[in-house]
């Protein structure tokens, strides 16, 4: 089986988890700059989860790039990947709503991890469904890929200090992912100089 | 006719279908775990109708693969069976609403059975328009499309005398089709072999 | 220009448009027959405007498969009738929650109508731009395109005797387009014979 | 990195972007031309963000037609974005449902203008990322895209005077743009001429 179509219907998805999100994003009551700052936590989180799920489309498109075959496993692994990020615009809405409450807090954090381990099963089925050399060249120690779930169960972990941090943590994550990861382009690019 | 576009377009109301699902988990009044306990079957039925989108997606893509030519009957055959997915979300809704009662339960029932038997007549539709020899043998005698059917009757029966043993035999059917089917797999496989 | 990503952007619009009017389905507050059946009228609105949808979704696909260029006029020409379609979840709305009033189902009656004008002006922007000869001869005299609007406005004039004559209008008018249209696969088939 | 799946994820976002503002379109309570005309303002505004939303699909299809390789920095400069472009059905809704009080106008404004300056970096990520030449030589002098700003932010001040004038100003620069725009055609045109 070729990517293309589960290319395009996790593109879908993804595309409608980082929009309705905004339908989370009450219209202030009144007109006011005082009433659209009171509204500033609730634009924060957004951004927070929209950057996140960019993070998620931007990894799996060029994870995409290298594998050229799939088997079943990979389709429900992809699957599974998708339930735990549908649920991000749930934990996101709470987590704003309670004023970022400890156990709202929690739960993102435990969505995040669970988001990021679905990954990392994607990744591993991909590997034993045959283009996993190119993959595995491609990723080489994937230090990022191994890193982010200590970061998010130490984000959990911090929720019960004081939620605040964990926000701390969450966000600084993100930048980890921002910041530019050229290995897949390396990657391709390193093969053309070897054909 | 190709089917590209027709993919293009089931994908979209598929992944739409499974997101907005999520809408109507609504967030937890308070922030405590005993609040996140009380949504625990919302969760649950989010997830159920999760993973029937999903063997729903999975299985048009299989069915796909090997169709190459479409009339204008399996277009609407197709938008049969789009129309009765996308009334999971409502019956999904009503069912954890009301907390497993009999009627939303039987409603759900019908409409997992409405949806399989659109399934059905799509297959019959494309038998008929010219690649139905390809996936007359890819799908060989067919037996848990066969059976799926009658689990949704005897559980929607089920309904009346307990509403939980009617989600049981939803649970059971689904988990049937999350064992991988590698009928398509196989066929794309020996045609190689053949050729 | 080519249509891959019109056709895309299109595919995208109208499966949002068919998929969201299932939120306007309200989740009855009582688990009875009695209260599913007192949604029956937004099942059937909702039936209604789904197969519309569909019809438009349909259409577009066959006209899409004569043209091979666009200019800028199509694709604006495009996005209006698009704008007009996203107005039937509002239209269809409405409708309904008023149980089949005089103006919502004017205003219903209207909104068919203009998204069946907007529909006549893409096919004009087409033959204007560079692909016109074979739309034109794959559409012939296009019957049923000038008999809809017709039926649209009889059932708008209609809506001032009794509103259900209007929607009876409506139904029928679905039901002439549900009936397979062959004209452009013929027409592709002959330009397949002929060559 | 090839285009195609950057393009398909964008069409998602703004196909839902562009459909998911009808859900702030509130059925009118009574089934009457009256009240019909009470939500004028909101079918305005609605027609105002999707001419908009449509505005930024063809201009980012348009500019993609003559890119052919992108780099991480071209996606992120997407989402970005589609960051800003998806709050307009948050500002979009604010600024009808206060009946265009000041600050929900100026913060409309704001998010045109955040959406605007986005536009322009993602052509200056683009410049960088190897297309440039082609795509420096299809735009030419870019006025429309350099006036832009200016008229947002002569809207912005205007609202401190007046809101309906900063409206004016929004509808005028929408038209600016509505005007069809023959840059990019012209030059594949001319690329073909110089073949």
């Amino acid at each position: 089986m070729r990517t293309s179509r589960l290319e395009a219907f996790s593109d879908g998805v993804l595309a409608i988890i980082i929009t309705i999100m905004v339908l989370e994003l009450h219209v202030p009551e009144e007109p006011s700059f005082a009433a659209l700052g009171a509204s500033a936590t609730g634009f924060l989180t957004y951004a927070l989860s929209f950057v996140y799920v960019g993070i998620y489309w931007n990894n799996h498109h060029h994870m995409f790039q290298v594998v050229e075959q799939i088997t079943g496993s990979v389709l429900w692994a992809n699957l599974h990947l998708l339930f735990w990020l549908s649920l991000l615009p749930f934990s996101t809405a709470w987590m704003d709503e309670s004023g970022f409450a400890q156990v709202p807090t929690v739960t993102y954090g435990v969505n995040l991890l669970l988001a990021a381990l679905a990954y990392y099963t994607l990744q591993l089925a991909i590997f034993n469904g045959g283009s996993g050399d190119r993959l595995r060249a491609a990723l080489g120690r994937d230090l990022k890929g191994k890193l982010s779930p200590l970061m998010y169960i130490s984000g959990i972990l911090l929720s019960f200090v004081a939620p605040w941090l964990a926000v701390a943590v969450f966000v600084f994550a993100a930048l980890v992912w921002l910041v530019p990861d050229r290995r897949v382009e390396r990657f391709l690019a390193s093969e053309g100089t070897a054909a």
